[in-house]
């Protein structure tokens, strides 16, 4: 692996060739952050800001030669530490690549630079009764190329999928500034390997992707939003056996007790009793007022008629959507009760959900004796978020309570990471989770694409 | 490229190690056939028939170590060549790979063995009431495994996506004979690269699928689809655009008037006037028997009044349904109309699929003068099919067809395959239709995990 400091004649060479606001240094790096809730500032000497193509690769050209490794930035709102920057790296960031280039109604694609937000996305493509379903807590700051980069999951995966899914072109830059145009408009493609898929999901370390072609699906019409309470797991699974055939299904959030016992301290969120097993946040769009609202109430009705939920609230307003996902989306409330705390983002077979968290607590209680924790997560698409407390010591500890439920996690055959990623964060890890062959073939393909390692070096591997 | 004749060592020493009937030579081998429509025998000394990923391991091993080239076999209905297998390649077939490992019915998924067949999944889904939803014509003979190496499409793409949306997992046997496990069943998996997509849709060059985990939905209770003749191809266009809100559409195949013209000679098969200029095939597949069908009246009853339809016949039994698929899946009625032909099978952007057409028919014309054509296909998917006769010299001046319509498919931003791929038979079309960047870069993918080339050596590039 090659390191070498940012030379600052290659700095220099730069600010020359990309012009001014295009290479920040000093107290303009610092101001950063390459995490979205602690300051951590790049610790680089310069961050670079082009404005195009050609310029990201003209950079990655010029760095290539010089030996001098990136980090690429987009919205840094990834919690697995893949934006951090060390003294070696300089930071390459896709802000002021931020237009939306073509919008074509009948085909529903979108072309768009990775520097823009989801959020734009989203209402560039409802201006013409279009949709992006990826939705994430972050979107205000997510952006089109970080979400590609770490093929982000978010709310909505059960009824579109990943990112990956909403992916249909990309344009990268390759470690030795090689421009690959991979923009496909076309649901039906198969010239030759389909090259997007290596770098959606590689987190930057193979390439840069400075534009995408996005797949937008019709704009639902209709979004009914309702909060239940159940009593037991199985209960839970009946549900969601009942709910995979409403085809309007667009969410299925599950949060244990622990978490809506403390989220439900906010008042705005106390929608039912907080005394109950199990919450589910259930949300189904389409594009019929009479045919969803019966198709939701004929899923609700019986499932309470027959006592499969203790209690359910259907939101009968915007605003009482907005407040129901608020349960859902109550990390600050975590952040104020239980911080510091450690986050878990695994996928489990669903069967085994409530066993895998149960278990995770057992493990818990017998390494660090007094704990907290919160299980909540997306479970119809197998992914649970758990967040552990073992008292002031939780930072300085955090490998032990990482290793005790990835642990837990192997046994039952989960995934190391379901949506956030590995980053900087997991990285140690990666090797438990995956086979030896799998973890040897993806160096292979890193050596393929960056044998130096200049992208991302400090990522996934 | 390394390439050596079948060693007869080898054959013996495996025909040793896996047992009688694991291994056919002559005769048995001259049986086979590489080719859909007609026999073209493998030249193979041997073709190997392993029973598990152990033995396909094995096989993989000691033909690396002897530098041994193999072309794999799953159901050999592809239509690109992607199976011919000269002297000096052995033929390994999976046809003996054909259990169902598990079914998970609240997880949706199934995992199976490479060589068992589409329809096989698709009656093993139903009996839980899920549903496998690639769906193609060949579906009783073509693979998991091929259809998943050719990542092939089918006629229900616009709703479920392509093979690679369908697949979880892989189990996949390396050119070395590594096995490589990524039998992932979770929607939603983030550790690490995804690698399972090198081997979706490379066509067998990158490795061997041996086991695959399939993504189910619910099966759909409800089927309605009609046959509707349109006067224009903006009248076409304006449909596709209202028939993208039906929630429930599962197809959308257009006939240009010369398909249904030929088609319709079969009397079963004329279910409306043939003299207009379009027919569209819509279905849409749901779960509310109520809702599904006054939503499918909603869309097709006001384009009647309008004027949008020319005429609609929706089917009223099952059997229509049957008759009305049987008109687009009429190609007995092209190779007794036509034969020989020369097929296309490309994507264009859905707004100019009929301008394409015309500018194929008119280079056609140019060119060879008299000819005759056919198009039809996935309009909502952008892919079309077009057949080509030019008269008794067809076979012979294939290659000169094929570039005249190349040549315009290029003008037209086209792909060169939309499902069918690339094989031997598009080869040495490839390197015009992806840049040289591309190209590279597939080059470099492939030398990282198969420097020799040994397995599907001839296929792609």
């Amino acid at each position: 692996m090659m390191k070498t400091t940012g030379s600052p004649d290659l700095v220099e060479r730069l600010l020359h060739e990309l012009g001014p606001g295009a290479v920040l240094t000093g107290e303009d790096v610092a101001a950063r952050s390459c995490d979205p809730f602690m300051h951590v500032p790049p610790r680089s000497t310069a961050l670079l800001r082009p404005r195009s193509t050609a310029e990201v690769s003209s950079i990655l050209e010029q760095c290539h030669r010089a030996g001098q490794s990136i980090v690429v930035h987009g919205g840094c709102t990834g919690v697995a530490g893949g934006a951090l920057a060390d003294e070696s790296e300089l930071v390459l960031s896709l802000e002021r690549m931020n237009h939306i280039i073509e919008i074509d109604p009948l085909g529903a694609t979108m072309t768009v630079e990775a520097g823009v937000p989801i959020e734009e996305v989203q209402r560039a493509a409802a201006a013409h009764d279009l949709f992006y379903p990826v939705d994430l807590g972050s979107k205000g700051s997510a952006t089109v190329g970080g979400t590609i980069a770490t093929n982000a999951g978010g709310n909505r995966v059960i009824r579109w999928g990943m990112t990956r899914q909403n992916v249909l072109g990309l344009e990268v830059v390759l470690a030795d500034g090689t421009i690959l145009d991979l923009q496909n408009h076309f649901l039906k493609n198969n010239t030759g390997y389909d090259l997007k898929h290596l770098f959606i999901g590689s987190e930057g370390t193979l390439g840069i992707v400075c534009k995408a072609v996005l797949r937008l699906v019709p704009l639902p019409t209709t979004q009914h939003v309702a909060l239940l309470s159940l009593g037991s797991f199985a209960d839970v699974l009946e549900l969601l056996g009942r709910a995979r055939a409403l085809q309007q299904l667009s969410a299925f959030e599950v949060m244990w007790q622990d978490y809506y016992a403390i989220v439900s301290q906010d008042p705005t969120r106390r929608i039912v009793a907080p005394d109950a097993a199990f919450y589910v946040l259930i949300e189904a769009m389409g594009y019929d007022e009479a045919g969803d609202a019966s198709a939701f109430s004929a899923l609700l009705e019986p499932a309470l008629e027959d006592g499969l939920l203790i209690d359910a609230v259907p939101a009968g307003s915007a605003r009482q959507v907005e407040d129901i996902w608020r349960v859902r989306e109550g990390s600050e409330m975590l952040v104020r009760e239980m911080w510091p705390f450690i986050s878990f983002d695994v996928s489990v077979d669903i069967r085994t959900a409530d066993p895998f968290v149960t278990a995770v607590r057992a493990a818990l209680g017998e390494t660090f004796g007094v704990y907290r924790s919160v299980a909540f997560g997306h479970l119809g698409d197998s992914n649970i978020h758990i967040g552990v407390h073992i008292g002031p010591d939780t930072r300085r500890r955090e490998r032990e309570v990482e290793q005790c439920v990835y642990d837990v996690l192997q046994e039952f055959g989960g995934a190391l990471t379901a949506e956030h990623g590995i980053g900087t964060a997991k990285r140690d890890f990666l090797p438990q989770h995956v086979s030896p062959a799998a973890l040897r073939t993806m160096r292979q393909v890193r050596q393929a694409l960056d044998a130096d390692r200049l992208i991302n070096g400090n990522v996934l591997f």
